[in-house]
């Protein structure tokens, strides 16, 4: 039975969140396909974790939306920014589990790189507004903030692959270190 | 002139924390030398990371020391336990700024991660020796602790290295940050 693309995405993304410098070699025979049959549908190893970074980023945009953070920050309401603010750090952890080895890889192409700058100054926006409504302390640089997060998404990620935290454990131990840490 | 070893190292690690993907031949110019001579020095960029990173892992020990760590768990002695836990903090944001892209470099060679691994296992000792004195929570997986110690780290490097934040709050903001987030 051929493997479809969609499987040997799938099963990459689990390979490359376990061992993250894993070479085209070692997915194929983790994916247990031939090299040649991987090839055929990525040129590169740059090729498919192109691929995998503008999944990534089309995910941590539909996090945002769902969470409805430029709605919570143009309304300026205190309850409504919690709640989203909550549900952005759920999803985004809830997201971490299938990108997170995307967070210190180092060969994203710059277009790739701009795209995901022009997410992450929405979600600095809406973290501002969340300082104005008294969520998250005011003296920290909002951008400190945003760093914050993605660090804190880096621990997640690496804790889990290290087998340091269970997977169940994670969203409670992020929210709460980060919560804690900057409001 | 010869530009010698030391020189070479030093600016190759300004470099690399400006641009952590830079090549053999980008890094030789940022040096100001040719990539023959670069390559005289290091066989390749794994062979210039190694080094770097045993230094890195050198430094890290270093900090752990001079913070007296293993004296402060030994005695489980509060006070002296939260002026360890502050020098430990401060060592390690300091030496963020020379070896900070390093926490995101993925080539590091096997011996050099297991050394990794057992300094961290001191560390992790050390701020297990907190959460028994009631410095750190102790309902958190100490090695969640750790972690996020690491990730508020790589949080601090990409900050600096895109100029999102002053080098000089940087101590202020990581401590804050993570001391909040945990105590």
């Amino acid at each position: 039975m051929a493997v479809s693309r969609e499987q040997i995405i799938t099963a990459a993304i689990r390979h490359l969140n376990a061992v993250p410098t894993a070479s085209m070699a070692e997915i194929a025979t983790a994916v247990g396909i031939s090299r040649a049959t991987l090839h055929r549908h990525f040129t590169s190893r740059d090729d498919l974790v192109t691929v995998l970074g503008w999944r990534a980023l089309a995910d941590w945009e539909r996090v945002q939306q769902e969470a409805g953070i430029a709605e919570a920050a143009a309304s300026g309401d205190r309850a409504r920014l919690q709640e989203a603010l909550h549900a952005l750090l759920h999803g985004e952890v809830a997201i971490c589990h299938e990108h997170g080895f995307l967070l210190t890889e180092n060969t994203l192409p710059a277009d790739l790189l701009r795209r995901s700058d022009e997410i992450e100054d929405r979600e600095v926006e809406f973290l501002a507004a969340c300082q104005r409504a008294g969520l998250i302390r005011a003296d920290l640089p909002v951008r400190w903030v945003s760093s914050a997060v993605f660090g804190l998404l880096v621990a997640v990620t690496e804790s889990v692959r290290r087998g340091d935290v269970a997977q169940r454990d994670v969203p409670r131990l992020f929210l709460d270190t980060f919560l804690k840490g900057t409001s």
